[in-house]
């Protein structure tokens, strides 16, 4: 199986990073094809604006999706966003990795979002949810948060952990035609001893060595 | 009133660029004290690493809460962030002006709450929500979206746009203390019509007249 996987974590030794190399290892023992994008390392810039195209629809006023239309009809992506494009079209299923900040991705990933999520290539003309783009591929969150479980509960402290994820879910990913696998999330790895985290990260690759043969999740069932 | 007023779009032309502009000139004669971040004029970095900070307090892994935590201390943030700092602690009213980008924030923002909203300073110590550092203080989502209103309703084709808005509006205003304005959202403004567009800024102007005796939604209503 081709396998995207993403990360954004600021720290190579963290245990996001921990959980990145597992699969990148195991999942290219398992004999899949794994490619990569390490958004720190890669120092990707997540801002969108001109430097996105090569082509130039409206010198007058920027707007992104006009752009992005035009792009896709005469091949005028950046290289940084071809690359990642192609990653993206490529994969049969896509792994993130990342923390939890702020209830919502860090910069870098949404802004990888904002840039290579591209109307015209990966959506638009009536192309999203069941009729997107990237319909038959999977995704996968593989996340850590800062609070322990209870707290993402649907009466704990921050409210249930599906309704923070959903418009990461439900409005990036599904939005392009992905179904969902259930999120994985490892809750508040800071405050977990060394042999806690040793079994989280054991359970992740449990996880991950059936992760082919995983039913989806049905649609918007969060 | 100190108002606090924050834009995020990559075009000074847009609409968002005329409600930012007409919220600034309108708060200005009516005596406040306006102060503003235009991120994309700002060319704000929305990566957040050890470059947030002038001080080191663990020079072998970078966890950002703990450098926060250190930097608050040591008074060692990084200029650009200071000087966010002081004006998010400086604000009785902060509005933030972006396009809804996947169901969330444009990632020059999201960036910038994750690097200026930092723990020692914003939170931490148990003071979140209801005792979170900002209490007392009012925020404002002034929003603009793709699609129409009724596709942002809850039976529509992307769901209730309370949900949406939920992780920022929760899971970082209210977070940090802010009690929430209802958020005030233009839909579709790219399918209006050049009068549409002046009968939606001018339904702003009024409401901006009134905003500082405009009561707070209640907590988690949403």
């Amino acid at each position: 199986m081709n396998i995207f996987l993403v990360i954004a974590h600021p720290e190579p030794q963290s245990f996001n990073g921990a959980l990145f190399r597992e699969a990148e290892q195991l999942l290219r023992e398992a004999g899949h094809t794994v490619r990569t994008s390490d958004l720190y390392a890669m120092q990707f810039n997540p801002i969108s604006g001109r430097h996105n195209f090569s082509t130039v629809k409206d010198p007058l006023y920027f707007k992104p999706q006009a752009e992005e239309i035009f792009a896709t009809e005469a091949g005028g992506f950046a290289p940084d966003i071809e690359r990642e494009l192609k990653k993206l079209e490529w994969c049969e299923l896509m792994i993130w990795q990342f923390p939890l900040w702020w209830f919502g991705l860090p910069a870098v990933l949404k802004g990888w979002v904002d840039r290579v999520f591209v109307m015209g290539r990966t959506y638009g003309y009536g192309r999203m949810y069941d009729q997107g783009v990237f319909r038959g591929k999977r995704a996968l969150l593989s996340v850590t948060t800062g609070g322990p479980r209870r707290a993402y509960e649907e009466d704990g402290l921050h409210g249930d952990i599906q309704a923070i994820l959903r418009p990461v879910q439900r409005g990036i990913l599904e939005f392009v035609g992905f179904s969902l696998l259930a999120p994985h999330i490892v809750y508040g790895p800071a405050h977990l001893t060394h042999e806690e985290r040793k079994t989280a990260l054991f359970s992740y690759s449990r996880r991950l060595e059936s992760i082919v043969s995983e039913s989806p999740c049905p649609v918007g069932s969060y």
